[in-house]
């Protein structure tokens, strides 16, 4: 079928101190966005790609594909106020009949084996997200601070999760470019934090394959080490 | 008030894919523990350490001391089957008047402003664990899949979880001795996944302070390569 990549690429990237966007930073001398979409090009050489950018970045995001991506398939267009806006942006530049991605821009980590390993998951099941089991121990903040009586300790009431059961949850999100288009057409709502919780909203189940502990989101500086790091290793 | 850390490193390191015990594993020429016992040290002058260590990893252990800390208070004993059977094993050389911290050997980029946090979080409430949020999405899996029908979809059923509630609970855990030793008289259960569930058990309420990103366990060749460049930059 069919391979479309939604790239979601909308952030400032205030929390790395950098004048410039964090999706543009320079990893071993290439933008991090370019790992990116280096993976979605070598796990198909079908695969064809929405970058999505905000207004202000697509001089950067257009020299990025010309200096790189020349020969490939990718269209780029401009993010909105939400997640939920920037990737039906992406969407109204996709086919239906077509298996859609949508991943985070600094997730420059991804592999091809993981990008292939969704697109089959979505062949089989319609949606799968990827996500990995967390190596902490995990509580869980009470649902409702306003719920607690003054006279008790205040905020930080919390309890224990069986940690066997949290997923943390990475990107390449991936459907049939039908369900997520039919899903998509749903007004907004705040509980949208990723396209899964959308699909759902849509009566849609979503199922979960493996992550990789090293698909993180490029988000602090010590990030961009790690990252650094892990490619210098992987070439 | 003392100030007793009890350092944890009963692992094997297997996921490693090394014959050293990962707390052995040289970092920029120095074994991981050092710089989880350094940090301890470098937080509070009079701390003093007990190391709890599988018994065939003894020698090492003492060699590291004799090198690195002969001026220092660390006493040595060996672990047991579980986390719980360890803690209680290092318990067991410490007083009650005293903050006590449990820490993970193997976070060795504990920072000393955590180390102080964490006293002061301790001897203000009695139980602290740092935690931080979780940067991705966090979904549960059905508590029990026995509960799923049979025609329904198999396994990974999930709901998302409302990612500001989730806590990634890291070390060091730090309690009143007091508080800590009554606790560790509790019979072993297998819910004692970390020691605030022990110390929830024994009916003491556990706060939450501010935790670090760079806090990480290292228990995969990525995150060794992780805490270098970390070390790296902070030195």
């Amino acid at each position: 079928m069919k391979k479309w990549a939604i790239i979601v690429a909308g952030g400032s990237g205030q929390r790395m101190g950098s004048p410039i966007p964090k999706q543009f930073l320079l990893l071993n001398d290439r933008p991090l966005l370019y790992y990116t979409i280096d993976a979605f090009f070598a796990a198909y050489s079908d695969m064809q790609v929405v970058l999505v950018l905000p207004a202000d970045h697509l001089t950067l995001g257009q020299s990025l594909i010309d200096s790189a991506f020349a020969d490939k398939n990718i269209l780029l267009t401009t993010g909105g106020a939400t997640r939920f806006d920037s990737v039906k942006n992406g969407l109204a530049l996709t086919p239906t009949d077509a298996v859609i991605f949508v991943h985070d821009g600094v997730r420059c980590l991804v592999s091809p084996q993981l990008v292939r390993r969704c697109y089959e998951g979505a062949l089989q099941s319609g949606a799968v997200v990827p996500a990995i089991t967390a190596s902490d121990s995990i509580r869980l903040r009470a649902a409702s601070s306003a719920a607690t009586a003054p006279e008790e300790a205040p905020a930080d009431r919390t309890t224990v999760l069986n940690r066997d059961r949290v997923l943390l949850v990475q990107t390449p999100q991936t459907f049939l470019g039908e369900w997520l288009h039919q899903a998509f057409t749903l007004p907004y709502c705040e509980a949208f934090t990723d396209e899964a919780t959308v699909l759902e909203q849509a009566g849609r189940m979503v199922t979960i394959v493996a992550g990789e502990e090293t698909n993180i989101k490029i988000t602090r500086p010590i990030d961009l080490l790690i990252a650094e790091r892990y490619l210098q290793e992987r070439s």
